[in-house]
């Protein structure tokens, strides 16, 4: 089978992290297709560039989907995610969602872990909307990277470990959701360095993905994630438009 | 004072409705100006047209906002509304929004009136993204219209009453907001027919609006509502990219 | 219009406090009419006296409602707002909802702020009621005043803008609501040295007051907020006893 | 040991019916005492009644409570049951709270049954306001007593049964709590007419009552169910503000 | 009357503690019998023990209910409560349900406290699945006992009476549940030693099933509470496949 | 990879027909190994056969998951889910909540459809207590199979079809989960009848059974989850009892 990784963030050396990441998890016979965002910011990191990359999302997909059996969102906002599936004939996967779902069957409450101060309310809310909040005990903010830290990504492990190590022994929080693309590369060393399963997103969603293709379940032929109906948009991007026409 | 009011439909002709009632609640000395979407349908109906919807928002506030004291979101899914909140300096109102808090002063739950089934869980899932879940009863939905009842509103009087009658006696419903620009043009009359107060959303976002720009609170400085700091992205429309660029 | 703002609590100071507060709001043309408690607590301060002020909010506006608009009720834990809302034919607004309502509309999450442990839990269960316990992330509280800082309150404001930086950075709160009379002069300072939005109540109140009598939504005519059928109830004051009279 | 059963009603035959009904399920010693509401409404229906009762339970308490263990409240809006458990130094007991609690113990969900369409949204937010919500299926309404089901409350007991078989069958009712004094003397046959468990509060208010008395908590030192500080009330009733004087 | 206190864990020890203090509570002409487990871990501490207790309690009611009246679970998971519920004809009460509907008319939220941190997140389960999660601030944990307070379990207190302080004041917190079997022997200090209303269980259990034995409800004909139909289940204790067989 | 289905009602016709479920969805490689309760119910039907079943599933893990890489539980209850995480070293998939997680990313809320009035609430518990009942309209019943009907499920479509519409139009119902054995066989069928997409539990139990073990998440080494410390249990099964003595 092959899946359609959407990464809306305009910066390419996080698709390559991000199909990285998915190629490891993909069973044999599932080939990774990512591709980038044109439009955006290049690290979407706020609630209005959270809404930009969410429509271009749509237009990624619209442009990119053919041939593939399932979408995953790679962006940890899932941006556009109930949008594209309400649009898109195959299944689609939000990243933050696969790693929400997945630490429900790992069991217990989970906590997610972001840095600086201004993302972490977005994703408290994304919990809530997808019904999880009693699942979540809270979102953890790092301190905003510095440059150093950019650079050698292992350098935040210890600072990790601790506020983990926190949320565990007070929140009763029996797993931990790291939220960014900067923690694909150093999931394993967190993971040694605590005493909870750690998930990543990017992983979870290929092997959700490989569920969703094989379990074939019918897109809905009424309620709000039906196709829309055949109309006319006025979209600067024609591939979107044309995805409105025809039904 | 100036009350930008943002249609992001493409339709004038729901324009001209939400302005004019806009116009009937404003206080003396209150400005209101329209403007209607360019890009996206023409009457925004699911989750992927609201995604489209929040992006346009956010050019259409860029383009237009200046010398405005706030903004209204004239559409009935608030489309873009936590968004434009951040990337806006001046204070944002849903249509939506303002009448579910309006009616939380009326008193007791309140359900909300749509037509088809499309956008019902919509609405729920706005109501509860607002934490206002426990105040809503239901989302109820009437056939879609007719050609027939498209010309002359009035004709669905009677149906709408007698739903409403039933969430009334049902589940303790003790006002009803109207969800769709259709109401607008008939919410005096569905008032004469039902006992409980009815809301519409523009009126009482305008006097919202009034308030905020009278309050003056601060605009956050620091969490998830705060500015973007200042970046480039890569967007179609100039104007929105150089909200952007400058802080 | 004429707006009647009722203070429960038997101090005229606060009344004066308040009153000078809501008339720096109001807009042009709005007359604010403030009356004190003459039964019940010189401060309000927990649940029996909170039940007491309910029952004498409901004799004041008895009292004192005639010509008028609106009525607010002055005293942070909205004592008797439900009540009144029933038995009044005009629109009723609680100082501490209007708050809560208002931060809605700034965005995120809110925290309250009070004096002593007595209040904490009252506020919160009040937050809850209303259905918005899912935008407070906590009551906090300051210590009980000294006699030095009721003299001179701008003593708490660093003590107060410490506590706000914790919240802010610990629960992703995004607004904060100063509950309690004595905020009222200093909710300038404090703006000052905090960096999200500050909500006082009396403020935000006025203009909902104002909004919901241009509105003016109909009374319910059926549901627990229509008004009582006449009867006789047995009261020492005659005029509370004649409001439910005759019908 | 001696209980105290306030009822704020000021309908003396309301007190007969729920003292008798106490008498029933006393332990062998316990001696009931009955009180009848002086002010208030004749039988308590709504809310601004309702606030009147919260304060009536408070002067009944201060006139009445000398000698006693603990304190029912005998009216099934639970009125002023904080506000007497913070002023009282015995325990109180809500009939609806007892009923409530109760039912959790029989198991699964309940539902509350009462007459007309007035007292419904007053029950389901008590309810609420206890955090039972998530075991209260719906608060169902009987059409208002007609004359001879006054004179007869046996009459209703077939329309009873049927609403509480629907809600058995649709909402996964596992209980019922016939709510108000009516059902007092037809809660037997009600209970030979329905498959579920059946509860009217007073009964269970009383082995509460007794079941407190005997554990003897200690009065909270501290929060916000302390004591009130000594302090100067003015009200009509000198017990009442004599209460509040001395510590 | 008779009531059967349970006690699944296998340490007769934990029997007679519980058993002693059950006494110290129950009503004159209450008689307790106390069984304790054959099967199962000596001291329930985790999710799988807790699912061989639940097992567990139902042989040990098959064998021991007859002649009694009521039935009490004797261990703070309540293990097997719904089960035993559903499968006895006479009431059955679980220790933490006591306490913490016991909590309820004390008055506010409470904490529950338990030793290390295996048990506190099925505590937290245990309280949402009853419904209470929104009464409930917190589940805090003292370090696992030593040894040396094994023998002197006062040694505890004053730590114990530290973290109580602290939820008190942080959580707003007004009562807390003591959870364990070690607890049932130092409440009495405990108490003395913090300012809000403690809790433990087997006490508030015991007047519970007094007042359930003098209550009589009806046993549930219907839903999920009611008997299981006539059956052969295959099981190594006889008398529990007996209970099953005939109806 | 070699995946371990436990069966812990009696009847191997049950066990045949999920392993053929199963066998259908696996992915090549991947082996279904199945085995049946030997202690329970025939066919688990209330809660007390659900505490038997827990207990049997930790044996029947014990017996049989030697090789294995993870195991599902087949039995909608999910008996003995939590229970088996904790003592397992392999990941544990319940079969009710994979059909859940998997409604999640279908969208939107779902309906479970179950038969006869006894499990409808224990499936609404369940669903709640994983945290998901925001995501649930109902939980909806068949009346009680007929001996015609388990001959030939196929008659039971057209009912089923009928209830699925009702919830879909009434609710914004936007999938439904078949929970009982008796649905695997007529999933397609009823699929082909319904406008909504159709979950049965077994299947995405063996795509989540999957993806756990190519993700390979740690055992969690502290919290409600770590594997019990080693200890002597009382149980007269030998392997269950080993199983808690060395780790």
């Amino acid at each position: 089978m092959r899946i359609l990784v959407i990464n809306p963030n305009t910066s390419t050396f996080v698709t390559e992290a991000v199909a990285a990441a998915a190629r490891s998890m993909a069973a044999p016979g599932t080939e990774i297709v990512a591709v980038t965002g044109r439009y955006g910011a290049a690290i979407v990191s706020g609630r209005s560039e959270d809404a930009l990359a969410a429509a271009e999302v749509l237009r990624l997909a619209a442009e990119h989907d053919k041939g593939c059996d399932a979408i995953i969102l790679a962006i940890s906002f899932d941006s556009g995610l109930r949008a594209l599936r309400e649009l898109s004939p195959i299944p689609v996967v939000g990243m933050s969602e696969a790693a929400m779902l997945s630490a429900c069957m790992v069991g217990g409450k989970f906590a997610m872990i972001t840095f600086g101060n201004r993302a972490a309310a977005i994703y408290a809310e994304l919990c809530h909307s997808y019904g999880l909040g009693a699942r979540l005990t809270n979102v953890l903010s790092l301190p905003p990277l510095t440059q150093e830290e950019q650079m050698n990504p292992s350098l935040v492990v210890p600072g990790l470990a601790r506020i983990v190590g926190e949320t565990v022994e007070k929140d009763r929080t029996e797993s931990v959701i790291l939220s960014g693309a900067i923690f694909a590369g150093i999931a394993g060393e967190v993971a040694a360095h605590v005493e909870v399963p750690v998930l990543v997103g990017i992983r979870e969603a290929v092997g959700m993905a490989e569920m969703l293709v094989r379990l074939q379940p019918d897109k809905a032929r009424t309620g709000s994630y039906r196709l829309p109906d055949a109309k006319q948009i006025e979209w600067p991007d024609p591939t979107l438009a044309e995805r409105y026409r025809v039904r």
